[in-house]
């Protein structure tokens, strides 16, 4: 995401998400969303059904951080309200969705449509990509972009609240800073509640029951420098785990990288 | 500074801040103003001819976390704008004065009508009983206060930006708190950045030149608890100082402890 991109005008990057999710939703485009549709927000999904969704729903306003709720449909109902965009069908709308029966893992698809019920609910979350654009535009570099890398997850001992059937350990991803530029993210992040907001954790893995900050659970070993103090932030791929974990009858999500795209600006998200 | 007093009503907490100022204009106050008018704005004064105000003016403007200007008055007149109160006199309106001549201190005053000069300007500058009101008020302890001590303060190797005769170190005052408490500090306090701000650094004191975090400039010797980090906060005493060594003819300030109580609620100044 450079600085360049960022300065465009707000109508244009509104008009080229809309674009680009046309594309997605007639099938021109399957690929990643990484990077694309800079300054706009990108959502995380979860489809239960309805049996499911009251309890999940729960559990994200127990659990902002890990699970910070934008935005969920009405039970049977694939479009999402407006406050994100005008008619995004969640069937057809995101590049590529994994579908699970009982926790595993059964499908692949491109789109939802043969397989929508009437009893499910969708669930739009914010995603670090949101953040880590605020974090670029107030001046701090991120090691994984400039060493080209995915950012390290790591497993923790914080639990989340549980809700029901949904519970486990909040995942974490990790950026090391030194310390002042450790204070601007804080402060930065502090405005963005709905995309996982402030750190959880910064200085000690151990503190946090990461034996091996060298060993992530996925992504690249890190790369610290002299000084620099590892900062963790809560991580979307929290509730995808957790989801999975409770083995509902069906859910479908997201592939990784392969978002719904929306016509709400990341500066829109700001407290 | 405890919750119960911070539930009271505004309306009420303005009334006392008031009735307190009357006391100290009229000569029955001249103690500490350390832990009264709860919940009101106290600032730290300096008062500077006015061939050495434009100066200390942009040296403030250039050093916000040190030097947080609230308000300051038009040479010759003692009495500061009605934003931060009604009729404040800086004459008459802090408990305790300092006076310096050549950046020696020469004497100490309860009133300054007598040497008042038509060239004088004053500064009121924010101080960090707001902050701590505020982060006692998200749930943080402080451990100074627990421990019924002075806030240790550090000299650092955190160059101001300089402005004419004025130029120095940051002086920063140390609280220390586990990880997340400290992301908490930093989120709470970058609300108030006319009250100093976020920290300048957490973590490693070596990084900001402090040799010795045992050995503080001033205040009490640390008691920082296993896994705790030491965080660092720019402090009001860094203008007294570097006022003191840019040596102005004249120059007064508040006695440390004994400020000038506003009619602004702490919570007014958030952002």
């Amino acid at each position: 995401m450079s600085l360049a991109l960022m300065t465009r005008d707000d109508d244009t990057r509104r008009q080229e998400a809309q674009n680009l999710r046309a594309r997605i939703r007639s099938g021109a485009h399957h690929g990643l969303t990484t990077g694309l549709a800079p300054g706009m927000v990108q959502l995380n999904l979860a489809i239960l059904p309805k049996t499911w969704a009251d309890d999940f729903k729960h559990f994200c306003e127990l659990n902002p951080k890990p699970c910070p709720l934008v935005s969920m449909t009405e039970p049977g109902n694939p479009i999402f309200p407006s406050d994100i965009g005008d008619g995004l069908d969640v069937r057809s709308d995101a590049p590529r969705y994994l579908v699970f029966h009982d926790g595993i893992l059964a499908d692949e698809v491109t789109d939802l449509t043969d397989m929508w019920q009437d009893d499910f609910v969708a669930f739009g979350m914010g995603c670090s990509y949101s953040f880590e654009e605020a974090l670029v535009s107030g001046g701090l570099s991120l090691r994984h972009i400039e060493q080209k890398t995915k950012v390290p997850l790591y497993v923790t001992n914080i639990a989340t609240e549980p809700s029901g059937p949904f519970h486990g350990p909040t995942i974490v991803s990790m950026r090391p800073f030194l310390p002042e530029e450790a204070i601007r993210a804080v402060e930065i992040t502090a405005k963005y509640p709905r995309v996982h907001g402030t750190p959880v954790h910064f200085g000690n893995p151990e503190m946090i029951g990461i034996d091996d900050i060298a060993d992530p659970y996925s992504g690249a070993p890190p790369v610290i420098h002299e000084n620099e103090v590892p900062v963790f932030w809560a991580c979307g791929v929290t509730p995808q785990i957790i989801v999975e974990h409770a083995k509902p009858s069906i859910c479908i999500t997201h592939k990784p990288g392969h978002m719904l795209i929306t016509d709400r600006l990341n500066t829109e998200l700001a407290d």
